[in-house]
């Protein structure tokens, strides 16, 4: 007996997955549509590598004790903390700060790629997940930001989302600071209980966020949250703020009535003016994008308007039970993440969405981006020595166009015909002795055996009956599976 | 004054580098042209995560103290080991090996993404790049190898490299092993100091491949390389071995009189005579694809066929010195990669490539992908008050499929015509008060300054004739824009 060394065992690390061809088919589709989309808009390619030096990252993720926890890092052979970007957002902020001299400006760009997260996998919860981001760096106009969210909505329909089934919802930071400064709030931390607070409407509604607001609220389970404790008029102003109606050119007169007494406040209102103009401009109007004041949008990272892309439609989870999709990405202002590296404030704006997440979103549309993909013709393999042959047929269908592989396993041809079935092949093609020796081919057209599969009742006689399975002149072979490919199409 | 902390540094971790526009947009036709291609051949898409447990990706990489040297390895919270993939195909065999019994078999699949290495960075050395594999998983037959290298073949010339710019040199393991059999070298370490010396013959020739197959080798520098050791009849039949002529058919006569004594040897060469039919089949001639018992291609890995892509085009180095570009990629088969997880034996074969390499050997062969890449048309900003005039432009272009940008920066007409020029815009729309006014747009042509440039002697008269710029009304903006973009093209 030799000393045989245990043997690894094949399974994927956790919170990570292998992406078969119908996932990834949905991906790629909405990739191009939306590249498409954001290059038509001016924002131009470009791409940084997965790590990043882990000061560079920032810390915009919990602090803890390790360098970085939440994200993946590891000391390069320097003593450097290297890390994987756990988004898309801070690496373009590194190479802005890095070549703004030579850049021609604004810079607009777009990327997609995965990023990394370093947390608890669970249940679709993964470590690794592709996003995709447009962004412009070097505009402190509104008008930057309308365009970002015009190319957002445009990506998001090119992507497969009909319009009506998704809006995307827009807000400004400076309403929210304006309001609390009037209310003699300036502690940023009670700031940011606020805005965490306001995140709960949703799920808690007014009278929950009001106990936020103020002392604290006690959870059906016991757990008390404590509150922002501001004093109970600027409660009301808060509970007032985010009750405005959404809508367009009118929210703005609403909004104006209640921030509008503040400088914060103004500023907050005329930038939302002028993306509305600039939206309207562009031909979006409320029906894609409104004005709403109850979109909080992250936590620290925004510096002045924030978007949220919502799906409308209602879907259902697995339990059956009616649920709201949410968002399926968002974005904003983010002044500051430039002067980090340089200290010379550089505006920028930007959006981003998870594919995976859309894809979710899509199949919840009705408009899986995945469906349709199909497997090769098959070419059955019979005889070793007429291989050739076999090669020569796929070649033809390969050089029309047509998806061909001859079977290449060693198994036998009913098994040829069940590899043909899953890999979802259109047609087998059959050059058995019988059609060689004259000249021929059979062609079995297999998406028709997949339709009458559900419906035959005798099923010996569906068989001898071989539908949908025709012998042809060999030299026909292109054009009978091209026929039968299109019918499916 | 307030105690600032220090700012980080802008710059990418050694060995990282960032992608602009130009390499992104040859990456991604190249990766396109090569999908559609392989898809045409029956593999289908498949991905697996960055990360794998390091005892899956195995020790095909140099055994050192720290667990997967050369890779970048960090411990998961469980304190497993995971590391970043460092190709694609060690993933493949792990996915093979968890999936095999419920997998439609064989498995054919393509793949591209980014693999890193922990390796010294060095000018042109990358620590992460992207690679692009197709593979046959669960097929022993010589016709998978073929299938694979004609797909090859077909993905460079889909990416751009023309009939008679490359070819696929095809050896086999087995016929090393049985010429060496033959002279009784058993030792694996013996046979891998054979293969580093062929490995070598391009550059030292068959004198100093003899020298390193024997005793050693004192090389200008004085170092001296210990040999293999073989005895001189040995050396004779290797050397004779590696001195047949290349070819198909009459390759494998050749090469069946020098090693067609041994077992190993007769079954290598009727390995490759049946991946010679097979390519016949498919169309494939001597001039693409031809048996080349010179070829080495990797070192342990590898079980029987082995090819490799060459770039035959005479290319010039930075100092405008010949040089041979050589591989642009390759592959094998791997019968004993999925093994190592089940013990079960499934046989694979696989090609693979490096995305910016084949950028290069593009660019070599005058073929860039990335060139005729765009920038956007840009609406110039005049006016705060006139943005939505801007912008109803842009979408006005946009809508009819041509790139358009509103200018959002903060700089005047002079700074925006230069943006718009090293952006590579096809042309400037200008809508300034005359034109609003008159239901006018004035458009220049930006593609006709950059040519005009070059030409121009009085640089004063070629400005005030204004060359290029053509004021017509507003309703002809698109038609005006068209024209142009489809003149450059």
């Amino acid at each position: 007996m030799t000393d045989t060394p245990a043997r690894p065992i094949a399974r994927a690390p956790r919170g990570f997955a292998d992406k078969r061809a119908r996932d990834l088919a949905a991906e790629r589709r909405i990739l191009s549509a939306v590249s498409e989309v954001y290059e038509r808009y001016g924002f131009e390619p470009f791409d940084t590598s997965a790590f990043e030096y882990a000061d560079a990252l920032g810390k915009f993720l919990p602090d803890a004790d390790r360098p970085n926890e939440g994200v993946f890092a590891l000391t390069d052979d320097d003593d450097q903390w290297m890390a994987l970007r756990y988004d898309l957002t801070a690496p373009l902020a590194r190479f802005a700060a890095q070549t703004w001299d030579t850049l021609p400006k604004p810079f607009r760009r777009y990327a997609y790629g995965p990023v990394w997260r370093d947390e608890k996998p669970g249940p679709g919860r993964y470590r690794e997940f592709v996003q995709c981001d447009a962004d412009t760096v070097g505009s402190a106009r509104p008008e930057a930001d309308a365009e970002v969210i015009a190319a957002a909505a445009e990506g998001l329909e090119a992507a497969g989302l009909p319009r009506g089934a998704y809006v995307l919802r827009i807000n400004n930071r400076k309403l929210l600071n304006g309001l609390l400064a009037t209310a003699g709030v300036a502690d940023d931390r009670q700031k940011l209980a606020v805005l965490r607070a306001i995140d709960k409407l949703d799920r808690l509604g007014p009278e929950g966020v009001r106990l936020l607001l103020g002392e604290g609220r006690l959870d059906e389970s016991g757990d008390f949250t404590k509150g922002a404790g501001l004093a109970p008029a600027a409660i009301d102003s808060v509970i007032a703020f985010t009750a405005v109606e959404a809508g367009r050119g009118d929210a703005l007169d609403r909004l104006s009535n209640v921030v509008g007494g503040s400088e914060d406040g103004a500023a907050g209102v005329e930038e939302l003016a002028r993306i509305h103009q600039a939206l309207t401009g562009m031909g979006l109007e409320a029906d894609r994008a409104l004005v709403d004041p109850s979109v909080v949008r992250g936590l620290e990272y925004y510096t002045g308007p924030v978007f949220e892309a919502e799906l409308l439609l209602q879907t259902t989870d697995e339990r059956g039970e009616a649920v709201r999709f949410g968002s399926v990405g968002g974005g904003g202002r983010y002044d500051d993440l430039v002067a980090r590296f340089t200290g010379q404030a550089i505006p920028a704006t930007g959006f981003s969405f998870g594919v995976s997440r859309l894809a979710a979103a899509l199949r919840a549309a009705g408009r899986d981006a995945g469906a349709g993909a199909r497997g090769p013709v098959v070419v059955i393999a019979f005889d070793e020595a007429r291989m050739a042959d076999y090669f020569a047929a796929a070649a033809e269908l390969r050089a029309a166009g047509l998806p061909a592989e001859v079977y290449l396993g060693s198994s036998g041809m009913k098994a040829q015909m069940k590899y043909a079935d899953r890999r979802l092949s259109p047609a087998a093609v059959i050059l058995g002795e019988d059609e060689l020796a004259a000249g021929a081919v059979t062609i079995k057209n297999l998406d028709l055996g997949r339709q009458l599969a559900g419906q035959v009742s005798d099923n010996r006689e569906w068989r001898e009956a071989r539908p949908g399975q025709q012998t042809l002149p060999r030299a026909e072979l292109v054009a009978a599976v091209r026929k039968i490919v299109e019918a499916a199409s």
